[in-house]
């Protein structure tokens, strides 16, 4: 199959966009769809100072890359979980930013989650669930908790994430089987900030699947982490994806419909304004000073507290 | 496996209501929960005179059974759609209806859509469509029209048809996934009538297992055609099923929660109340009297005009 753009063979051949590129404007086309992305949804500017967290998989090391070359300001903020056990998961995620950020000269944070709260992800959700659930509650309470705090404190006026259409598919197909109105009113490519202490939240590759984001790294040459996390095997959102992907084949664009019709219909009002999350009454935790609607202290700073007293009676 | 009712063997387990039953004992629990959804949603009661669409299937034979049992007055509606061609589909389900309307001394109006429009529905949707699609919409228009016209000039309260849960699911999956906001806003196992002209419509058995309706009507020995419409092959509809029922293998009772917290988050406002289909203004058709919003002629007879009018410039 030929390149639609030039004489040589296609690399890629999207049914979808009904689209086959060579690898030189395949990354082309994926870098233009990346800016009209962020335009079309007024995502963000040249002059603002914007924060990609990066995990070392393929999507954010690609974002990164992406809007680097676009000319954007853009940091990167790499959240250390100390998943380590059996796997060396973070460690090895951790080397994968590093190296990418050392070569195109770009600033990453290191956030160190055993070193700001004494105990890994995984040794963590045992403490405080004794083994009962997966410690991937704890682990997003924890990441969104360093987003928003490093966002802020440090001046950023973006946070970006590198979820791609299946990753927020996938999502959405499980806010829908259960008809979870808070979550489906909330999920959006793009989250406000807050005057309470809330970043806004941006997602630019929303619209790629992630076989576009994959071949966008893998034809740059990116060393990322190939593995999934070690504690997402069996998840439900994986399930999805394989059930999603199964419409997919059978229907070419289904994934993007699904999600775009439901932007489009939410756009229109299908969704009634009372239903609207009430956030509540937001105030500063009294412990880290971001903002909560519990009583005193917010939700990341309890569970931690109880990973602490637990520990400690332990020994 | 044990009935959980007395100590004779189970003839059928559902493991989403974690419930194993001898056959009485099944027949004495599937009467009992249609009753139950009858009066939960409010559909009808003893006074009302209801009447039934029946197809010959399974389903809506079932329906027309548990009501006559419970004490209910309704009737049977068979519609002959004249499809023949190949297998006879129509003239066999036809008879499956007439012989248990017999059995049962019941009454069964029959309309035969050749003799009132003079042409059968797969060559109403090949004069009209020239074969492009199949013929499931004119289809569908038609039997809603003969529903909602013998249900009103007949003085029936209530029109009720035997989609079970499963039938439901598969439409709402498909609405979802599209996202078809007046679609979503209509469905539902109680559509009131209006004054404009159109009969209250319910589905009693939306919340049954489409196993569950097929293991009633094996169990009270009731005889229905087994063969799907020779035109629903490669529906979206029955693709949508097996989907579904991947799903359920992996976790029992999804269906029936992906439908229940549909209509829960309805109840609850989900969706805005100015998204509600406007449905504009009715007026009668000048054709045939029953409710339209276009300009003079109703869908119906605007199409099988369309029918007539080909057929007789082909003659």
């Amino acid at each position: 199959m030929k390149c639609r753009k030039c004489t040589r063979s296609a690399v890629i051949n999207m049914r979808q966009h009904k689209l086959a590129l060579c690898s030189e404007h395949y990354i082309e086309w994926f870098t233009f769809q990346t800016q009209r992305f962020i335009q079309e949804y007024q995502m963000f500017d040249l002059n603002n100072r914007l924060l990609v967290a990066v995990s070392g998989g393929k999507d954010s090391l690609a974002l990164w890359d992406v809007l680097h070359h676009l000319g954007y300001q853009v940091d990167g903020l790499y959240i250390n979980l100390g998943i380590n056990h059996k796997t060396s998961y973070s460690l090895l995620s951790m080397q994968k930013a590093q190296t990418f950020a050392h070569a195109q000269n770009l600033d990453l944070s290191i956030v160190d989650v055993v070193k700001e709260e004494g105990a890994a992800i995984p040794e963590a959700a045992n403490l405080t669930l004794r083994g009962r659930t997966k410690p991937c509650s704890i682990c997003g309470i924890t990441k969104r908790y360093f987003m928003n705090r490093i966002g802020l404190d440090h001046g950023y006026d973006v946070l970006l994430t590198g979820h791609n259409l299946d990753d927020e598919v996938a999502v959405l197909f499980g806010n829908t089987l259960n008809w979870q109105s808070g979550y489906l009113l909330r999920q959006s490519p793009v989250l406000e900030g807050s005057a309470e202490g809330f970043i806004r939240k941006v997602k630019p590759f929303f619209r790629f699947y992630e076989r576009e984001t994959a071949a966008y790294t893998f034809l740059r040459g990116i060393d990322y982490i190939q593995d999934e996390c070690p504690h997402a095997i069996g998840a439900k959102t994986i399930y999805y994806k394989e059930v999603l992907n199964q419409l997919e084949t059978k229907r070419p664009g289904l994934k993007l419909n699904f999600y775009l019709s439901f932007l489009k219909a939410k756009a229109e009002g299908l969704f009634s304004p009372e239903a609207h999350i009430k956030i509540g009454d937001l105030h500063p935790c009294e412990n880290c000073g971001q903002p909560t609607t519990a009583p005193q202290f917010c939700t990341y700073c309890r569970m931690w507290e109880q990973v602490r007293s637990t520990k400690s009676s332990l020994v």
